[in-house]
């Protein structure tokens, strides 16, 4: 095992149901292991589609879709997260995934973050509506237009892309994935294990 | 959660990395959970087939399988299991698992099962070579001349056969797999949980 920091790089995908799940457990987990976490948006599109996949592998494999279901509902009992499936998966995480990029300047990244993946798979609403970002935007007491007029600028298109680009550097191939110092950790069920290194650091 | 019945059947891969780690941790994890295990060797290669894969995952997508690398050290140090990957992988573990199947007749499924993977995991060696299963067969003090006989019948061919289509019936699109009554877990990972359920039947 390498070094560690006492920090964490959460990195994950708006439309990824196990980021869900994860993004509602880590704030607690991390207090307790006393570690920082970076919260770190990015898109898994342009990654699978570098693995020459068009959509979501549990639409490709419907074996493994199957199993995602039925696992999402026992991870959603066993930490009393609400779950369903939206009726479009997976969904245009873009504008989402934009938009939490200002939140980490302005401060609000997380709140956003829950409440994005809130309407996403506990309301069933669709997060490329921008409708539904707007809502989400007003119930955190936020405006909304500058923030769009915001994410239609260069620079935070050009840091989404980077923020992808570095994920697929790192050897992030889904999400969630956390990082520790160079220390990879994929999938939800992994971050008790990436808190345990970081702490150690 | 649907019942269960202090039973869960372990199904595994002899290619596969992870059901490797499995078995080395299956048996002390099930004693003390009072859960008795069915060991039930298939085949993924006709499965990812398909799928569409004409190989593992692990070298359709270098990321994932960097990734799995890399794991694997770090689940061999955790558990005290040793680790190496083979020169050749996935191998092809045909002969095994029909020899495995003969051994689940003949009460000596769990250490041959075992003693291949050790072979190919820990010494290195290809468990599609004849010689290589020979002398495992006889480490366990078993003359591989019958066996082999054995094997080269139609009826354990078929039982092979039967047995992978009935996994990729129950849902199994990776190993190892554990099934508890109807509930499907995929992942070395999910073992803990799958004996928590079983325990519970």
């Amino acid at each position: 095992m390498s070094a560690a920091s006492g920090r964490l790089e959460f990195w994950y995908e708006f439309s990824s149901t196990y980021s869900y799940i994860a993004a509602m457990r880590i704030e607690q987990l991390a207090e307790a292991a006393k570690v920082k976490i970076d919260w770190k948006p990015f898109l898994l599109g342009p990654i699978f589609q570098s693995q020459g996949w068009n959509t979501s592998p549990f639409n490709l494999y419907p074996a493994k879709g199957r199993y995602m279901v039925r696992e999402m509902e026992r991870l959603a009992e066993q930490h009393g997260v609400p779950f369903r499936m939206p009726a479009v998966f997976p969904q245009n995480s873009l504008q989402a995934a934009r938009l939490a990029l200002v939140g980490g300047e302005a401060g609000w990244i997380v709140p956003f973050t829950k409440a994005v993946y809130l309407a996403e798979f506990r309301d069933g609403l669709d997060i490329s509506n921008k409708a539904v970002l707007q809502d989400v935007l007003r119930g955190l007491k936020l405006d909304p237009a500058p923030i769009f007029a915001r994410i239609a600028g260069s620079d935070i298109k050009e840091r989404l892309k980077d923020q992808t680009e570095l994920a697929q550097e790192s050897g992030i191939f889904g999400a969630p994935s956390f990082m520790v110092s160079e220390e990879l950790f994929w999938g939800n069920d992994r971050l008790e294990q990436a808190l345990a290194l970081a702490r150690r650091g």
